[in-house]
C-alpha cells in the first residue's frame, strides 16, 4: 500500500478548451424540426437555447475555449483526483490495474456542474434572467440551481415526480440553492395538464418533465432552457473530465487499455471518453470504450438507430440517435440517471461506428459493486456510477480468469450520499432487479416516427 | 473573480507529524477513576481503548508520528483544499478576507476521517478485531464503519435513538460499509436497559449511547472503544486540517486574523486552531482563537468548569472540563455533533486561560448563515460547521462596520449532504429556535459530581 495511489494535477492543468468530437465524424446527421420534418434553423433552436450555446451545439470545430469565468469556477473543484484502486484489486485477486476519477468533489457531489455551470454562464451573458430545466434524480437540477445562484439567475427545475416524491432532499438542497423545484407532471403547463387529466397521479418521466420545461421556455424568452445531458454541447463540457485524466494517467506512467463510464443520457461517457477516442483516432491508439447502461434501459444495447424525440409531447427536434423509442418507460431503477429512452447523438454515433461498446448490467450486480466499491476504497458510488464500476469489475475479473494486467480506467461520475435509500433496500433484500418486457419495449419502439430518412 | 481562490498543496505536505497542544499547556489536570475518585491508572483506560492511543491521550510529547499506513489513507482526500471565499466577501460588501478549508471533500464528506483511520489502524496493530463506538448524528460512525473495513475490522455503533429514526441515510452509509447500527438506548447494554425501563420510547443522547459501547466494550476485550471528539488524541489526530492550513495560508501570502470553528466535543476547533495556538504560544503571533457553539448546548458560555463524565451511565473517567452537566439533555438542534455536555480539556483549558474565545450562536442564524454560504459559494455546510460560517459572517460584518480589513479563517468541517432535512424546515419556516430553560441548566448542572478537586 505504500505505493502512489492518487494522481494530482495543479490548477494550470485544467484544461483551457472543451473538446468537441463532432470534428472528427465527418458531416452530422442534421436535427430535424418536429412540426415541418426538415432540417431545423439555426434561429428555431435559438428561440429556447442560449445562442452560444446552439453555435457549439451545430459546431463541427474540433474544440471551444473555456470562458474565463467558467474555468475560474471550475478551479474550486477541478482538477479532480484519479485514484488506483489498490484495495479494490487486491479484493479482487486481479493482475489488473484499476483507476478511478472521482468526480464526487464537487460541491453537489457530482459531474454535473462541469456543463451547469457554462450552461448559467451563457445564458446570463446574453441576458437571460433565468433559467428553467427537467432534471430525473436531482443531480441536474441541483446543478443547475446552485450554477443560476452564482450568476444571479432564477432557476426553474421540473423534477420527475416519482423521484419528488422519494427524493425529497434532493428538492430541498435545489431550495437551499434558490431554486423552484416542481414535481412533473404539473398543473404549470399544458403538456402537465394534459397527462394528470388522463392519470392525476402519474408518476412522470424525464420526458416529460423535458416538454414542461421547453413549454416554459417558449413561453418566456427571458428564461433559458437547459440540458443536463445528450446535447453535443453539454458533452463537450464534460470532456475536461477526459483531458484531465489523460494527463494523469501519463502521471502514472500508464494508459488505459479500457475505458469505462455509465450510460444515460451520455455525458458522463462522453466526458471521459472523447479525449480518449480522438487518441484513438487521431493516433491510432488500441483501447476499448465500454457504455454500461442498465438492464432495465438497454438504449444501446436493444434500441434502434432512428430519428426520434427527446421528449414525451415531442416538442424536441428529432435526432438521429440509438432510442427505445419516446414513449418507453422503464422500470423505476435507482440510477435514475440512466433512465432515458434515447440517448447522445455521437455517442451513438460512435457504437454505431464500432468505435465504443455497449454492455447492459443489472441492478442488482451494480450495487453488488457498489457494496464492494465503498468497503474497499471508502467511497459509496452513485448507482449511476456503480453500472461503471460493475463493468470495470467484470473486465478485471476477466483479467483474472485470462492472466492479463490490463489497465481500466472507470468515470466514476459522483457519490452516493443521496441515494442511501437504494441501497439500504438492496441490503434488506427489497431492491427489484427488473426488466422491461418484451411488450414494453415493444410498445416503445413502436413510438418512434415513422420518417423515411431515418 | 479572476483573483485566486483555491490554495492547494501537494501529497508531500500532508503532515508527518500529529501536533500534541498538552506539550504547551504545563501540567496536566489527572483524569479520574469514576470509580475511586483517585488519579487513573493507565491499565485502567487501556481496558478499553487501544494502548498506543492511550499513550497518545497521556502524552505531553510536542507531536507524534502519523504511521505510514495512516499518511496512505490520508492522501485519498488530503491535503484537502483552502479557499478565499471571494463570492460571500462581495455579498457581505465586506473589507475582510474570508477564508475556509473544506473538509467535506473525504469519502464519507466531514472531518472525521481524521481520527477514525488511526483508531482503526491502532486497535488492528495491537490485535483487536473490531471496533464499538456511539455515534450522534452519525458523521462518527459512518467514519469508524467506513475505517473498519478498510483495515478488516468489524464495526458495531450505538446511534442516539432520536437521529437512528430522523437519519435513517446515515445508518444506511454505515450498513453499507458493513457495521452493525444499533438504537440507542438499546436492549443490548444494561446501560440501555435500564434507560427503557424508565421510559420506553427514550429518544436517547450521546452520553447514554456512549455508556452502551463503553459497557460492550468492557465486557469484549477483542473490541477496542472508539470516541469521535474530546479527547486529547483525537484532538491531536485532526490537527492536520491547521497544519495544511498554515501553509495554505503561506501561498495566499496572508495570515489569519481570527480562526474560528464549530464546537461540540472540540475535535474540529482543536483540529483547525491549535497548530495556530502554537504559533501564537511560541511566536506570539497576535491572532483570535473562537469556538462557535450553539445556544442550545452552551457548554464554553454557560457551562462550570469542574470534573464530570462524559457519560450518563458514568462510567466514563472524571475529566477538568466545561461541562453542562452529564445529565443535561439539549433541545433537539440539528447540529447533533454540536449536542455535547461536555467538552475537549485541552479547548476547556485554553479557554479558561483566556487563549481562545466562545460565541453561543442560535439554530436560525446558522441555517440563514448556511443558505447564504451554499447560494454564494456552492457549498451547503453541515449545520455544525453552519456555526462557524455564521459566527465568521458576523466578525465580517463587523469589520465592515469599523472599515477593517481582517482575515478570517473557517473550519469547514463538512458538507450537509445529509442534512438537508434540516434546510428544507428551516426554508419552510418550521425550525425551532430553542435555548435550554434556566430549568434544563439548573437540573444539568446539578448532576455535576461533588468533587473537593474541581
Amino acid at each position: 500500500m505504500n505505493e502512489r495511489v492518487k494522481y494530482t494535477l495543479n490548477e494550470d492543468d485544467i484544461p483551457y478548451t472543451w473538446l468537441n468530437i463532432a470534428a472528427d465524424f465527418g458531416e452530422p446527421a442534421p436535427i430535424l424540426d418536429p412540426a415541418t420534418g426538415a432540417p431545423i434553423t439555426r434561429a428555431e433552436l435559438c428561440r429556447t437555447i442560449a445562442e452560444p450555446l446552439v453555435d457549439q451545439e451545430l459546431s463541427t470545430e474540433p474544440e471551444f475555449e473555456i470562458p474565463g469565468p467558467v474555468r475560474d469556477i471550475y478551479r474550486q473543484w477541478r482538477p479532480t483526483p484519479l485514484y488506483r484502486a489498490r484495495r479494490l484489486e487486491i479484493a479482487l485477486d486481479t493482475p489488473a490495474r484499476i483507476y478511478y476519477k472521482y468526480e464526487g468533489v464537487s460541491p453537489v457531489g457530482s459531474l454535473k456542474p462541469n456543463s451547469a455551470v457554462p450552461q448559467a454562464y451563457y445564458n446570463k451573458q446574453i441576458g437571460k434572467t433565468g433559467l428553467v430545466t427537467e432534471t430525473g434524480a436531482g443531480q441536474w437540477g441541483s446543478s443547475i440551481a446552485s450554477a443560476a445562484a452564482m450568476f444571479g439567475l432564477t432557476a426553474q427545475v421540473f423534477m420527475v415526480g416519482v423521484s419528488y416524491r422519494q427524493k425529497p432532499y434532493r428538492r430541498a438542497l435545489m431550495e437551499a440553492y434558490g431554486a423552484v423545484c416542481n414535481s412533473s407532471p404539473s398543473p404549470l403547463t399544458a403538456a402537465g395538464r394534459a397527462v394528470l387529466a388522463e392519470d392525476p397521479d402519474h408518476p412522470g418521466s424525464l420526458g416529460i418533465a423535458k416538454s414542461e420545461a421547453l413549454e416554459v421556455a417558449y413561453a418566456n424568452p427571458d428564461l433559458g432552457y437547459t440540458r443536463g445531458s445528450s446535447l453535443n454541447h453539454v458533452c463537450a463540457h464534460q470532456t475536461v473530465i477526459g483531458q484531465e485524466a489523460m494527463l494523469q494517467m501519463e502521471l502514472a506512467e500508464d494508459y488505459p487499455d479500457i475505458v469505462v463510464g455509465p450510460c444515460g443520457g451520455g455525458s458522463t461517457l462522453a466526458g471521459m471518453c472523447f479525449p480518449f477516442l480522438r487518441d484513438k483516432l487521431r493516433r491510432g491508439r488500441d483501447i476499448r470504450l465500454i457504455a454500461a447502461e442498465p438492464v432495465a434501459c438497454p438504449t444501446l444495447t436493444r434500441g434502434r438507430i432512428a430519428y426520434d424525440h427527446s421528449d414525451a409531447a415531442r416538442l424536441t427536434p428529432l435526432s438521429r440517435m440509438h432510442t427505445l423509442g419516446h414513449k418507453f418507460v422503464p422500470p423505476p431503477v435507482h440510477a435514475g440517471g440512466l433512465r432515458a429512452h434515447d440517448i447522445s447523438p455521437l455517442i451513438s454515433r460512435a457504437v454505431e461506428n464500432g468505435l465504443m461498446e455497449a454492455v447492459a448490467v443489472r441492478q442488482h450486480a451494480c450495487f453488488e459493486a457498489g457494496v464492494l466499491f465503498a468497503r474497499e476504497e471508502g467511497i459509496v458510488p452513485a448507482p449511476e456510477s456503480a453500472h461503471a464500476v460493475r463493468a470495470a469489475i467484470d473486465e478485471a475479473l476477466r483479467c483474472r480468469e485470462q492472466g492479463q494486467s490490463k489497465a481500466i480506467l472507470i468515470a466514476l461520475s459522483g457519490h452516493g450520499h443521496f441515494d442511501l435509500a437504494a441501497y439500504e433496500k438492496f441490503q434488506a433484500g427489497l431492491l427489484p432487479d427488473d426488466e422491461p418486457s418484451d411488450e414494453d419495449l415493444e410498445l416503445g419502439l413502436s413510438s418512434i416516427p415513422d420518417l423515411a430518412r431515418a
